[in-house]
């Protein structure tokens, strides 16, 4: 069962002028919780207020978010994941935004998501989606509400067997999963897609590049193409819900779990991703 | 004041779980009411079905539509505005669909916007919007729910002396307008952008596309530079609600409201465009 909360009050539902759902003008962030801590929080608002800068939505009061995470993070269970939507809230004749714009706040808890802890052990399925990411940079790395492209992919397939679904952009460049992001390592260099045209930088992203500069591990940010892909020793995705899952195929080609994945593996324990995850430990 | 109804029913809200909130995944349409009539409604519900199946959401039951639509007819003033909004519902984890969709159907009864007559009877002045439409082929041509490139674009300027914005690719080729669709003429011929990499495939550019075929005026459906723009005789832009407004002015260059004005609004006419439309006749 989801509990929700509309501009801190225990409502579930929006109005329907909401412009989050008429234009998707708003953004979100989903985050895990575990033992009543959300992991990455500083990051998550970050993003948001960095999203609601580059979207021209006043940037909500940074105490008020917080009290309102922190309700829900009382009725959280052990793991547990909270979703925050900020939208432009109503009004506004057509795109025009309204004067003055009152945003709207929803907070969300939900039940962690049951995934089998092989995911974490022995990695996971991933296929390429045909559906391909257009490049709009004014709107790349930001977490915004229009996510047909995503909805698009990841309806392509539907067995559990194949935990993700990785994207191109129109060049046929490998961009993201459709809730992840990628890190390959090709013999001794690892790299992840640079994510200027397309694709959501994602925070766990963001946290594993900082603390592997921090500690002398090199990642490159570039381009990365399919070829790139087939021809990797390793391959990895992560989010900031499960944290990384090891990919151990993809398309007839497999890959081993090695070097990188215990690398980023004990970069992203630092944030509180480990055995919790699976329910272990 | 708006008046909505919720899957049939007098609700002014929609659950906070909706996927057209989360992620735009959903479809709209909105129509001029003149008379009790709307118009084009044909073109409006085959648009709308064309979307739910490229999106993969279970295409709503014409006659329950049909009567929703006119519940709110019977409350329209003479001239009105009417939208609808199909979202493939709530539920599923993350962009997963959920498994049975249940779609949720919005219809809203707006009032008629209070454009000046000198729209129509002297035209416009348009800008050139800096906001670019990603290339999508996927969802090009439907009128889904995410729609933040317009709101960019749309708010790109706020004074009531310009109309509308126009448009371009990323590579800078003329698509549409934030809210309209693009005819010009360069001496004697005209010509529409093709909307097969992005844009939304207008119901009145539809309309009179297939009215000026069937009475022997060409109009070419190709690719339109800025360049073709700033030597063009003739511009004016359309949409459902508005119908036509001439374009006087864009970017420092002057056009004349002439041929192409005269031969599109004949034909716009027959559909129901005439002079009801800035509260004459």
């Amino acid at each position: 069962m989801t509990r929700f909360w509309v501009n801190g009050l225990p409502e579930g539902s929006v109005s329907a002028l909401d412009r989050g759902l008429h234009y998707g003008d708003g953004l979100f962030e989903t985050m895990a919780v575990i033992d009543g801590t959300p992991l990455l929080w500083a990051r998550h608002m970050g993003r948001l207020l960095a999203g609601c800068d580059r979207l021209g939505i006043p940037i909500p009061d940074r105490a008020t978010l917080a009290a309102e995470l922190e309700r829900a993070l009382e009725l959280a269970d052990r793991r547990a994941v909270v979703k925050i939507i900020v939208t432009r809230g109503s009004g506004g004749r057509g795109y025009r935004a309204p004067d003055p714009v009152e945003p709207l706040r929803i907070v969300t808890l939900n039940h962690w998501p049951d995934y089998p802890p092989s995911r974490w052990l022995e990695g996971v399925h991933v296929r390429v989606c045909a559906t391909r990411l257009a490049r709009q940079p004014a709107l790349a790395g930001i977490k915004h509400l229009n996510r047909l492209e995503q909805v698009l992919a990841r309806n392509e397939w539907r067995d559990d067997e194949t935990a993700e679904g990785l994207m191109c952009d129109d060049r046929g460049r490998l961009v993201e999963g459709t809730m992840s992001n990628v890190f390959l390592r090709i013999r001794d260099r690892i790299a992840t897609p640079r994510l200027d045209g397309c694709g959501v930088a994602g925070t766990l992203r963001a946290e594993l590049l900082e603390q592997a500069e921090q500690s002398g591990l090199t990642i490159d940010q570039c381009v990365v193409t399919l070829e790139d892909l087939m021809t990797a020793d390793e391959v990895l995705i992560c989010n900031s819900v499960f944290g990384i899952w090891p990919v151990r195929s993809v398309a007839g080609r497999d890959f081993v779990v090695g070097e990188m994945a215990a690398a980023l593996n004990a970069l992203a324990a630092r944030a509180g991703y480990d055995a919790r995850l699976y329910g272990a430990a």
